[in-house]
């Protein structure tokens, strides 16, 4: 993409171009970790009846506090990780991107830094980015988990204003024990932030994007809100509720962090169709998290499956995932696998740390389709030595 | 709101408030310029056809180029402005303050200016407050009309990444004729930008949130589109369509400009419901253009009547509008207007210049009520000297 020089494009963005994974029309989409189960009738039919309550009333502004949705959002907290959140203490955006913007934009900034654990979400250096915030990135130990005595003493030597911690990793799927956050969070209310008030500590924020697809016994970072007002946890309806295309985000936190996002949010960000769609697919709270069951026993299965395979005689490689996904490798060439795969209309992607790969959890058909696509690749490599 | 010091809040937003106008429960609301008739039965059985149509996707992220509405909208604009712009060159977001946001994401920053012509959009200096970007205002004649030398020889001092025009001004509904503007694009394309590549001109944002309710023979600002690649038309399905609760802006402009917003835009920032939602609405073009005509002579009847009121003995002064509101004053105490008005059931809004209120087109009973009531708040401030 070529900008002409004419346009006064900011300078750190000259060279850059739009994020996001290829847009490509395959059989098989395994790629950006979308739920692979269609809303049911019964949430179409409950999207539709919202919608067409609402509808008359889209000639006026949507409720910038999206109260209803908030109180709605709080009340699945409570079912799914059994901690009460006031409403108040709740927020919803177009997505955890915009939740993650706001957060940059209320707590980062020149100035600022935000640190996370390496590898992870590769779309966080661009809020940071977008926002001016230095990011800074220590590294996790050999199995993707986080060495927390290290993280706490960078930390303390970098004195961020955010620290993001995502549970499960991506694109790793590596869980984090929510006595190892605590322990971050705690150390984080004895630092201060450069650039700011001597009083202000650095924020934890925890991405729970997919944590609806932790094993049995993970505990939510939800559980320690009511004891620091320093922590915040995101997550979002695009996996468990497979709503990635409603855009709907979210984050608990105390009523502080709440506040400074009202501050720097658009009004108005949350039209009232999403507003109303995300209620709808609230109501079915129930089927939604069956569907997730299911695909969390699709995940335990691929896992054992990719780590009986072997490539070059070597069995692969396969991350403990708590994730609707799993990274395996280590290939010579992943863009090879990658490349092999898609050409066999299995589209999976590259992403992470290097000669790995990661796919995400289809449905039945998809993932026999994907085994036996892989199972040709693997053996096709064999054969040709690459 | 008082956030807790130990939050680490950006120190440049340490006193700030989130940003909107009330949202009280007020029969008659004329404060945020919302359109007030509701969207037809047609509309919503469009939008609910079309929803009901994509809902059984939303598992899957949604077009992230939203190419089917650039097109619907690139079609609406050679309607309504007669100008022919290529879908590429026309991009939407989540209402035009996304569409801003993202401008000031794109070109602002820190060592970057935005110049504007004061009063206009309060929003316009949070754009530049969440991007770190100086906001630099030069007054408007008392008029509330753009000295257009004037303007030019202030960006040739100030060497802005970004100069904001309203047309029609809001608060005032003061239009900018096209060759105006033209002068300002065509003097940018001489002028530097400060913190850029010599080859960088400042580029020219056209906010056109209410031309479809200009007067007859006033000329939109796209016309300017094919000849110079440094000015970008922003406007809104909020208003002429009467759809502010769903939350779409957009823009057309040089394939660079929308290419820089490609760069910072959110991935997904827009959802699949978004995009059907604003779908429905373009079908019934004629149908929205028409009740806009009636809007346009509410206004001018309106106009007309506020100009033979008197307060304290003088005409009322009404500002020439060309859009859906009013700005009219001056009072010695406007706040004493906005609040006999409340408690009289009607909302207007306290904005703009000293002493000046603005209100919006309602419909026929709610502008029938709004006269009387106002009869009754100028009898009374009459009455008491106040």
């Amino acid at each position: 993409m070529a900008i002409p020089a004419t346009v006064p494009l900011r300078n750190d963005l000259l060279d850059e171009e739009p994020y996001g994974a290829p847009q490509l029309d395959v059989p098989v989409c395994l790629n950006v970790n979308e739920n692979p189960y269609e809303p049911s009738a019964a949430v179409i039919d409950s999207i539709v009846k919202r919608v067409r309550q609402i509808a008359s009333t889209l000639n006026r502004y949507p409720d910038r506090e999206h109260e209803q949705l908030r109180a709605a959002l709080a009340e699945y907290l409570k079912k799914e990780t059994g901690v009460d959140v006031p409403p108040s203490q709740v927020w919803a955006a177009n997505g955890s991107n915009e939740i993650m913007l706001q957060l940059f934009q209320a707590f980062g900034g020149p100035g600022r830094t935000a640190l996370s654990f390496a590898p992870t979400y590769s779309m966080y250096p661009e809020y940071a980015r977008d926002t001016f915030t230095t990011w800074h990135m220590t590294s996790r130990k050999d199995d993707f988990t986080v060495d927390v005595d290290a993280g706490i003493a960078e930390i303390k030597r970098i004195q961020p204003s955010m620290v993001i911690i995502t549970s499960p990793n991506n694109p790793t799927g590596t869980p984090i024990d929510v006595s190892d956050i605590e322990r971050i969070v705690a150390a984080c209310q004895h630092v201060s932030v450069a650039d700011a008030d001597e009083s202000a500590h650095p924020i934890v924020v925890v991405d729970e994007a997919y944590a609806e697809f932790r094993r049995p016994g993970v505990t939510s970072a939800h559980t320690l809100l009511a004891r620091y007002d320093n922590v915040a946890v995101s997550r979002t309806l695009s996996k468990a509720f497979a709503y990635a295309g409603a855009r709907v985000g979210y984050i608990a936190a105390s009523q502080g962090i709440i506040d400074a996002l009202r501050i720097v949010r658009m009004p108005y960000h949350l039209s009232a169709l999403t507003q109303v769609a995300a209620l709808a697919a609230l109501e079915h709270t129930d089927e939604q998290l069956s569907q997730v069951e299911h695909l969390r026993r699709t995940r335990e299965d691929t896992a054992a499956w990719l780590a009986q395979q072997k490539y070059h005689g070597h069995e692969l490689a396969v991350a403990p995932s708590d994730s609707n996904f799993i990274l395996f490798g280590r290939f010579d060439n992943r863009h090879l696998v990658f490349e092999k795969l898609l050409q066999r209309g299995v589209l999976i992607r590259e992403v992470g740390p290097d000669g790995y790969v990661r796919v995400c959890m289809g449905t039945d058909d998809e993932m026999n389709t994907f085994k036996r696509e892989l199972t040709h690749v693997l053996h096709e490599l064999d054969e040709s030595g690459e």
